[in-house]
């Protein structure tokens, strides 16, 4: 099939790009280097060295003679992306090319007013795009599992039938996102599902849960090939900085209770669910819509695995709850369903079985890199403004080996910062 | 009260802002003049001869003394906003200040967006705006009931109370809305509900059926204060629509079947229901959502209706069934409540004793502006563009009283257009 990735650069894009390639399909990349212009905003690096595209790309056709191409622009550009569409022609579109982080949507109005018309203008003119030059090509959008926020009955996958009134219909499932950027995504989702209807669009929205690895088998092929690994307050995932923060011998800060459960993924589920919507397209004018997660855990849960983990490793790994810079129930059901991608084939992987190849031992390989200074919490959903603008330098670790953490007892002896800002309610 | 009216220049907003003002309310107009722009830019100008805002806000300060506060800007502009907010200091701020037309925004990917962005970063402003500057005032946003859209089953006032596999919540009532425009409001809706959540803002949204009438107490006391009457095929309402056309003697078009049924509402009802949820805040944090119509009335009842008002009045009305330029049921289950704001005090006028009046009337009186190009649809849902950049000239009638419209017949012998664009499914 001809598949073009949009933001095919970032992480899932990436190492969807490679599977993708892999698997024998042409792959185009259209990325505009968003996301890395983002971690010089906030002052953040990836924890893992990735390379520029250009780059990443000489060496996965040095190393499997294979092409991906590449096609530099911004999807808010409607011209750009069009006439990309035109001259690709894809089977599939699939569309990564969104700012994904919540607390970057809630930096300030003016992130919140970018993340939204980003996503929901760029997500708009992929339809336009469709409608008048690929109207039989297959949209596979990213969405989220945080769409649907924490409602106290079982989340299904996209849809519910509801009986009322001695009457009854099969309805959207209710949202209740929790971030501005989560909101952009819920946008989208009604945005995609009216262009089904009224163009005969096909579209696949996968609710993603969390995704956390480093490792596939094609990212696995070099380190020129190496993918992101976002721990930062910003960007990172909760995993992620537990992990890192482990490997360093500090407290994992746990976000109030803990007891925050979400849906998480291996990233290798990630490419091989992007393949298999690609690969059993929706129907002309249909709005599918999957929950693409394989596992929930609570903060918690993650918390001690996390410490099993490092316990293997020789690290003792303690807890820190700070307060929860997020408005969210840190207490509540979760229950969502998540069959319908398994029916298509999907084998998930377990975390208990990638968390220290694929998590843990990255944080050790790479603890040389990791700057504190972007561990706590400096977005504050309860206020309007958070000031990020001046970035604390970075803070040097000297290089410390598993063993060597071992031998120096329970944990460094590095300062850790407490939260810089109040979270003052109201 | 302090009250400031985001779009008081507009339909609602300026009946609104007199009423209130002669309530006694200190009021403000906030306004930038979009909507006179949008008339130049797709041809069309409304039925009655409406003053510009100067003159209209001096007139009614003639008339009683009463003087309305006017700030010219851009809701998009936060600088202004906020300032404005700031300067002004409202108990409530009642926004109108969105693009509120479906086909204007269904003409091609520029308006799409343009609609989104205008409406949902407006808002978005407003909402930061209280927060940072104003976090107790209470919101009063205008939505609309077709953010529903035609479920099938009843549709309750925001909010559902779903049971699912033995649990149960209340959860936000499941969207299906059927334009971009409609969707910017869904958006809007999502985008409040969640920042008084974080934020504790207090939010009414006001989802409004379809408005119909010119007259208000305060509109009536002098022909300077006249109001807008839409019925071009962008801008206008059906009803305005069918009685242009029966005041001129030409078939009332009839979109498809016409069992499209929808809620409808009298202006003067539209001002009470403002002035009730202004004197009846919503709770700190509470997001409040009431169905805004008295009376749900389908196309063909409404043309019906609109049969035996033109029988009185000696004019003899046909209808003509066009092929639906919309993409929506044209025949449909349909029971949305509206119980919320008669248990506040509202009494409802009802449609069948102001048709005559505010409405036939008002179009044989001023029959002589009508531009008969405006009438049939030209923006098509079902593509991606619509053509509407050349505008025809005006087609001028001589001047007909209803007496004169009596002796020609049936129908006066104008040559009406059949639609100008095909409408090509896919």
């Amino acid at each position: 099939m001809r598949i073009a990735v949009l933001g095919g650069d970032g992480y899932c894009g990436w190492a969807t790009s490679l599977y993708l390639s892999n698997k024998g399909h042409s792959v185009a990349i259209i990325d505009n280097f968003s996301r890395r212009q983002w971690d010089h905003e906030v002052g953040a690096e990836t924890l893992t060295p990735i390379r520029p595209l250009s780059d990443r790309l000489r060496t996965w056709h040095q190393l499997t003679g294979k092409r991906i191409e590449l096609f530099i622009g911004d999807v808010m550009d409607y011209d750009f992306l069009s006439s990309t569409l035109k001259e690709f022609e894809p089977d599939a579109v699939v569309h990564f090319a969104e700012q994904r982080a919540a607390p970057y949507s809630m930096i300030d109005r003016k992130h919140a007013v970018f993340t939204q018309v980003n996503n929901v203008v760029g997500t708009l003119n992929v339809l336009f795009a469709l409608r008048e030059f690929a109207p039989d090509c297959h949209l596979i959008k990213l969405g989220t599992m945080g769409e649907y926020g924490t409602p106290n009955i079982d989340i299904e996958e996209g849809y519910i039938t509801i009986a009322h009134n001695g009457r009854k219909d099969v309805l959207p499932y209710p949202k209740q996102p929790g971030s501005f950027y989560h909101l952009s995504k819920v946008h989208d989702s009604h945005n995609i599902m009216f262009t089904c209807k009224i163009w005969g669009l096909r579209a696949t929205d996968l609710n993603q849960g969390v995704v956390y690895g480093t490792m596939t088998d094609e990212v696995g092929l070099d380190e020129a090939l190496i993918n992101r690994f976002d721990y930062d307050e910003v960007f990172g995932t909760v995993l992620n900085r537990f992990c890192v923060q482990a490997a360093i011998g500090i407290p994992l800060t746990v976000y109030g209770k803990g007891g925050q459960t979400r849906g998480f993924l291996d990233i290798r589920d990630t490419v091989r669910c992007i393949e298999i919507a690609c690969l059993n397209p929706a129907g002309k004018g249909e709005f599918r819509v999957f929950n693409q997660f394989t596992e929930q855990f609570s903060v918690l849960e993650l918390a001690s695995m996390v410490q099993m983990a490092g316990k293997k490793l020789g690290l003792q790994v303690e807890l820190n709850h700070i307060p929860d810079p997020r408005v969210e129930a840190e207490e509540h059901y979760y229950n969502a369903k998540h069959s319908k991608l398994i029916e298509l084939g999907l084998v998930p992987h377990l975390l208990s079985d990638s968390l220290l190849d694929s998590l843990m031992n990255i944080a050790l390989k790479y603890r040389d890199r990791v700057d504190l200074s972007m561990m706590m919490p400096k977005v504050n959903w309860r206020q309007a403004r958070n000031e990020r603008n001046v970035q604390p330098g970075r803070i040097d670790l000297e290089p410390v080996t598993p063993r060597a953490a071992k031998r120096n007892g329970s944990r460094r002896s590095v300062t850790t910062a407490k939260p810089e800002v109040e979270y003052s309610k109201g």
